[in-house]
């Protein structure tokens, strides 16, 4: 499904950067699924840029539930979320059409759309496709907080200042629902501040890695293969713009460890079995084992930068030197992290929903 | 699908550790391939344990094409080949039973399957059921081989050895088909087996990272969201057992990179565009950008060791201490490699067929 | 796929008949199709009640086209068309809650949607939720019509009166463009009006089937199995309200042939294989032959008539009366004509791109 | 998915008809489903041609459940049956090869798979492919009768002959488990035995109508549009081969019918919601509404007969004349009756397992 993601809960994208309306459509929700249109604003409100670190274009996020949705609860039923674009500007972009922005897509496009595209800020690549996405996101995390699953995302890194690791993950849910840069140590994020103006004042722009954490899934979610938990949830994340790469539990520190520092130990606390780390991450055998789900995505250094850089002209097939205007993010990865929990909470709600059948989300059970 | 991997080139699997036969179906692929059995084979061989290093199971693979192949090409009818288990061990395993091996699926296997589950060797969950995986995935690379894309994949972490980097990528290729342990510097290799044997002797194991390449993909080919290249490849990727992190081009390097150092800038060379440095891994905006395709994956240590490891008896509730016996590899990344050959080939096809059509693969085109 | 069908080319609807806006997203489809608004106006135009046979319920049908097009040609990004639902009376439909209407989903709605759903005018089961439909429909016929795929739907049978079969397609089509019964023949157009009308007049409402025909189709489409051309095709029909039977060429009078007056003889006309009869509707093993694509669908009378029926209230779980009002059409199968069109288009170009490529029904090929 | 059918529950076929072994791969099967060989060999039986009516094809159909299996019940991992073809004759078909015997698949095969695929016997396009999707839908249908859920089919007519309507379906349904020809009437029986061996004198064939019946489903199972019951069902069934056409309910019947006599009256009877009359085929508006689901499914006469028939040479794309020899059944209706049963059982499954969650068909609920 190129433009759906998902089996039992699924979502379905349309818009382009500069079109009149974005929108998702959410479908297979279960029925009695409360929605408060404060709780999606305040998902975009994460989403948009923070004044002085970020692009100058300002989109109010003006959103209306257009379906799915009766006296205040979810139907059952598609439901679709639309989006005004309003601080659209076409004539910026029409000055370097054939040029190759590096880190962009356009060449690759090109390749695929054969010029048909809408170039316009990057059309169906810009990041401005993860503002519904966040819209139906939120709904799908008012449900799974509503059985008790919460979770959270927080800037592990950015422009080389590091936060400190997940706590009281309540505690810090809540915390990151208001944190100015998604941090939830304030003086990294105040560092993070200074480095990420340091980098605008140069043209130039910087990356980072979010960490995601899970709490109160059941165990036993998940498939031993092709739908492992990592598959899943790795398809929905790599689809996020400017992610090129997903790791679980230790991730890619699991090079250097011997089994003995890898494997979990279990003991029962509480009458309950859990493990003493968490280098899992919550999945084994790609199936969730009742820890909590924790992850970690990498963020590329926003590739709109100001400074000259080497390209070519695809329409004419020469060298050409390309020096970008306009207005752009010197770092989006706080930005990604509302889109990180959409796409986790809308991955989740899938794979329980297939475990545990179309109800299991709704107030009907 | 849990069990299906792919949209029009697709992989099913069946079989588990400890049953008779283990198999695969590929179904979608072209007609007019040609199924060489001994690159079967060969595929097949480097995925058995090498000795000295690796588990004492000696399984010798026999293998039969039962279907999707006449006169040598494929017919385009769904493609069977199963496997036979005979090195096979019941009394091994029942031990064991309610003991949740730490960094095992025991314990979450037994959330989802409620004690039905095959718990011999691991049942579904067994790296045994990689096999089929990587004789099927032999057609596919045999398929994009003729179409001039090449691939391949080698250690270059294990246990804190590091390998060289990429070079001349076909001839690299060509010698990763033979490198006993999977790596291109013969020095590396030796310092890795005297790592790996060492963690043995301490009745421990090693993790490891792999780095796939493959050169010759089109570009263009891919989707800007949910089914960007990253997200089906990494779908794939981690189904394997104990691939816990993917990442692409720079990967988690992008971290603590400037956008003036992650981008790749573009150049005509010999009338043809290409990027000076391939951060980005071939993909720009989920779609190939002509580049080549560059991913690292992180494979965790296996799991098995034989320390003695705190656990619990989940039938009775209660904490336990395990000391596991029986035969296991100190390391498994190496015996991963030709498994992300494997299932990056069939993404490809899957990729490319559905970019292309269902003949592109084929001899009729 | 609950809410989205297809594989390569998609679509996705959402809306309800009481929501303030309807609409469908079309993914997949090739870039460089030429999207005239005229032509899309053109397909909801049929689909409305025509005055004096239908509901009073009057939809101008207002459409934009939020996605998906740049400078009249399709991009490939997801084409959205939204449509506003201007005669809402929210009113109407308030006294019948709890009433399962004959013949209506409202019982088995509330089965599965435990009371949340949308009941006004019948929520997502409204045959209102086939305008979308129509409309994105209109855009894959126009991509087929350029690759010189025509295609058309009669009422071949309505209220007991018979249409005459197809002669020459292509000028069939082009009649059925403005049939207003969607009849071939005019005196069995005018006698079908006079049966519908005499059943408004009873309170009553009559059914029908209709006959759908594609030209120009490559032989080689399709699958022998799970995907056969009549399976797609009747996944995409039996979605269509009302639809309760879906046969291919003879259809059911196979049931009462002989092998010997079932099979197509074949020839060779022209220079080109033909069968001289088209008994299997232009599908044989699954997969087209190059003959025209004919079946028929039968559509039941409109359950919404004005006759007191027999019925429960589910809330109460009592038996009861009802006598509905409100505005409803005494036959629905011409206005499904234009659907049963849009659905056969979108599943032809799926299959197709599948088949070909994402490019083949694009002008970049 | 082109071989795989069903999205919680899936099936997947491979082999061909002269192929040593062919097969199916049942996955998302709850855990815990007693799984009984008798009962797949009884199934098997069904299928078997009868003697005297039946080709001289004689197939035992050795079958072994190669994975998915442990301790005498379903683990929920992919459940795997293989049966072997013993009776293969290669010789019998290089004759005919490039001639289109008329009802075939063999042109459409050709232009789909240009000259690769093994035309041995209609290699996959052959009905034999239907013995280990029989052999897997008697594990779904022991998993559906477990839960109560019953369903049986009977040959409603077949060469002009009317089996009677089913009557008290659950001893119905025993009735036809050994029925020879599947029909509920012995002297209908009787005297279709007798059309079908004066077909078969003539060197000629008949066809026919199944009708299926399913008692115990529960209301609220599908959903409105794309995935109605009737769409995913529809999609199976027509993946076997001869089906050219499905109905559900009334069927075609409701063209010529009134809504007053279209609409099921409900009741409350002994405090259930019932319908007086099931003209809807237990479904409507795309879900089960509590009452027998009911369909009937034409299939039309082998189309492999002795006369000699008009065809083309498509190596040679010249006329030619085909006077076919070999082992073919003079009718296949009664043969497909176990196939439709398959097919249902797995669909359902399907439908439930998404309803419900993957356990609710197994023994841990």
């Amino acid at each position: 499904m190129k433009n759906t993601l998902g089996t039992s809960v699924t979502v379905t994208l349309f818009g382009e950067s500069h079109g009149r309306e974005i929108g998702a459509v959410l479908s297979g929700m279960a029925p009695g699924v409360a929605v408060d249109e404060a709780t999606i604003a305040a998902a975009l409100a994460r989403r948009r840029p923070t004044v002085g670190t970020g692009t100058a274009r300002r989109e109010p996020d003006a959103f209306r539930v257009v379906s799915g949705v009766f006296h205040g609860k979810t139907t059952g039923a598609p439901l679709c979320i639309v989006i005004e674009n309003s601080d659209v500007r076409d004539g910026d972009y029409e000055a370097w059409r054939g040029l190759a922005r590096p880190g962009h897509a356009d060449y690759a496009a090109y390749m695929k759309y054969h010029g048909f595209e809408d170039y316009r800020g990057g059309g169906q690549f810009s990041g401005r496709m993860t503002a519904p996405l966040v819209a139906v996101g939120a709904v799908a995390e008012a449900a799974l907080f509503a059985k008790g699953i919460l979770l959270g995302t927080h800037v592990a890194e950015v422009g080389g200042v590091f936060d400190r690791a997940f706590g009281d993950f309540a505690a810090d849910f809540k915390t990151l629902l208001t944190a100015p840069l998604g941090m939830l140590d304030e003086k990294a994020a105040e560092k993070a501040k200074a480095v990420i103006a340091a980098a605008a004042d140069e043209g130039d722009s910087v990356g980072g890695v979010l960490e995601t954490a899970v709490t109160g899934l059941p165990a036993g979610v998940g498939e031993p293969f092709f739908d492992s938990v990592e598959s899943v949830l790795s398809h929905g994340l790599f689809s996020i713009p400017a992610v090129k790469g997903v790791a679980f539990g230790a991730g890619f520190d699991f090079a250097g460890m011997k089994g003995s520092e890898a494997n979990d130990p279990w003991r029962v606390v509480n009458g309950r079995p859990v493990t003493l780390t968490n280098k899992s991450g919550g999945v084994t055998g790609g199936i969730t084992n009742g820890m909590p789900l924790m992850f970690r995505t990498v963020v590329k250094p926003t590739p709109s930068i100001y400074k000259t850089q080497q390209t070519i002209d695809f329409f004419k097939g020469e060298n050409a030197d390309l020096r970008l205007q306009g207005r752009h993010d010197p770092a989006v990865v706080h930005r990604a992290r509302p889109v990180a929990d959409a796409v986790t909470a809308l991955v989740l709600c899938d794979l329980l929903a297939l475990r545990y059948g179309t109800d299991y989300l709704g107030s009907a059970t």
